[in-house]
């Protein structure tokens, strides 16, 4: 398949009249970010844009929505396009699947490997570190004078997709992106306040019980810890809150694995699996019944959670054991 | 007082034969990768180079130190330059003030503020973000060819000043740097690895000591808590570890004022205040003994911490009622 140009997308969207723009379900900064930027644009070239949703924004992404975003499918009864940013395939928005496809025109712009080229005109480039980067691109082919409030928008997204320009993800691209966006009048600050420093208190306290129950084993190259339905009843937080935290075991001193275990129903357990250096998750994924990438992966198990985590304990103490032998045998 | 030329100092250091480097005591990334970055231009240059410390690199900023650092006074005799980096008095550098001032030629490279211009030439510029930005432009001056290593110390120093591109000084120039360093085969994901994945067990424990005290007062918008004495005890993590704190207390939802307060001694209790959005601790610091800016500041407090725990948070809701009677006012 191959993609469209960015040229021929913004004529598309130059020539509507009205434009639907859909990001996946649990809207993350590169969605959100990204959606809003372009409706922006659109709403200044004079087009009846809208945001189309089917759940809540996080609160720390609420500052993005100037009254872009609705949850009324008949805020455009027939839209001349339907977009949906940073997703590719109607999966990732199921309740809107059916008016998106009603657009006139149907437009992708994505940076995930995974997408499929099922629109009438596809930007897909899973080189691009955020889909935000694609917009900044094609809102250049706009005929647009952009401002500090899609800058901010398209730093939100950008930041957010390459943990603060840290992830491998991030390319000389999103530093030149970034370094641009200051004409632009951007403030930074008030972005990253908006962003990190709006954590829920249930948020903090499941961390700090979660946090209890961290396990270090195959001589402290391997963390794993737990979040039961229990700890979610106690502190109020919900299961989302507790992203982060494989992320966090992985930074441990020495950890090559980490494992989090979320126990979204009795006898369902979601395990994020981080690997820091050497390590490979995809393979430990794969051979619990999930998949990923080498450095992050994951799966479901149907059993107890602490079935499960001896399944995950068994499995990491095997890896870290390979990880040995493969040292010894280069030490050799 | 007036900067010397980059040119100039490059071509003083060009013209030298052995280079004593001094970062401050408790270096950090600015410090430490600025040093080892000149250190190893220096070093290629055909230089007797040398960072002189009189305490230990954190153990996440090792990887920088590849044979640069002693704590050997003699290592260079009589050294033709010493220069000191990221620092601007000898109260930075105190065990080692005398050999500093031994150096035939004197140098001070810095971006703070309250730097005096004590040396034979310097540069310091407080609208940089980071030292190292200053050691990037010197470089340039000088001749020598850059390569990964050096951007890896560049990188190093201007991502940990800026909190990842975060903070308010970050500037479209730390991203333009950033964005050249790719060019010098920088592997900056490697970086990130080394300086934040790399947190000692004991530190992550002392955190959730720390958390255990946590209180939210003023109605939401102030957060508290104490390290003590006992808590490095049990955890065996440095007070040095509780660093960080402030900034996660002020993360929170609605939090406007946080405060830490660290038991270094019985009765002398540190602490570290920090606002997100109105607020100003630097005033508060002051009240309290102490100084700082206007969104992060600190003071020494002679009591037990309990006593020191209740001065606090009579001026955090002070603080917090005079920000609430500032509003309505705005509101009227």
């Amino acid at each position: 398949m191959k993609n469209n140009s960015l040229k021929e997308i913004a004529k598309v969207l130059s020539e509507a009249e009205s434009v639907l723009l859909f990001p996946h379900l649990n809207t993350d900064g590169d969605a959100a970010g990204s959606c809003a930027a372009l409706c922006r644009a659109l709403r200044i070239m004079g087009k009846d844009a809208w945001i189309l949703l089917e759940d809540d924004i996080p609160a720390n992404l609420l500052f993005l929505d100037k009254g872009y975003s609705t949850a009324d499918k008949d805020k455009i009864k027939e839209p001349d396009i339907c977009m949906c940013i940073d997703c590719g395939d109607t999966g990732r928005f199921p309740e809107r699947a059916e008016k998106f496809l009603s657009g006139k025109t149907t437009i992708c712009v994505d940076h995930h490997m995974t997408t499929e080229y099922f629109c009438d005109l596809n930007f897909v480039d899973s080189e691009e570190a955020a889909t935000g980067q694609i917009i900044f691109d094609l809102l250049k082919e706009m005929d647009v004078m952009p401002d500090a409030e899609i800058g901010e928008a398209i730093f939100a997204a950008i930041t957010t997709d390459t943990g603060d320009f840290q992830y491998s993800n991030t390319q000389k691209k999103s530093h030149l992106i970034a370094a641009e966006l200051y004409d632009w009048g951007v403030d930074f600050n008030k972005v990253s306040v908006e962003i990190y420093e709006n954590v829920r208190m249930e948020k903090i306290m499941l961390k700090n019980k979660a946090m209890e129950t961290l396990r270090i084993i195959g001589k402290g190259r391997g963390a794993l810890l737990c979040v039961s339905l229990e700890m979610l009843r106690a502190t109020g937080a919900s299961m989302d809150e507790s992203e982060g935290l494989a992320q966090d075991l992985r930074a441990i001193s020495g950890v090559e694995y980490s494992a989090v275990l979320k126990e979204y129903e009795p006898d369902v357990i979601k395990v994020s699996l981080r690997a820091k250096r050497e390590g490979n998750v995809s393979e430990i994924a794969s051979r619990l019944g999930g998949g990923g990438h080498l450095k992050a992966a994951g799966c479901t198990i149907r059993a107890s959670l602490a079935e499960a985590e001896r399944m995950v304990e068994r499995e990491l103490e095997a890896a870290i054991e390979e990880l040995g032998k493969n040292e010894a045998k280069r030490n050799i």
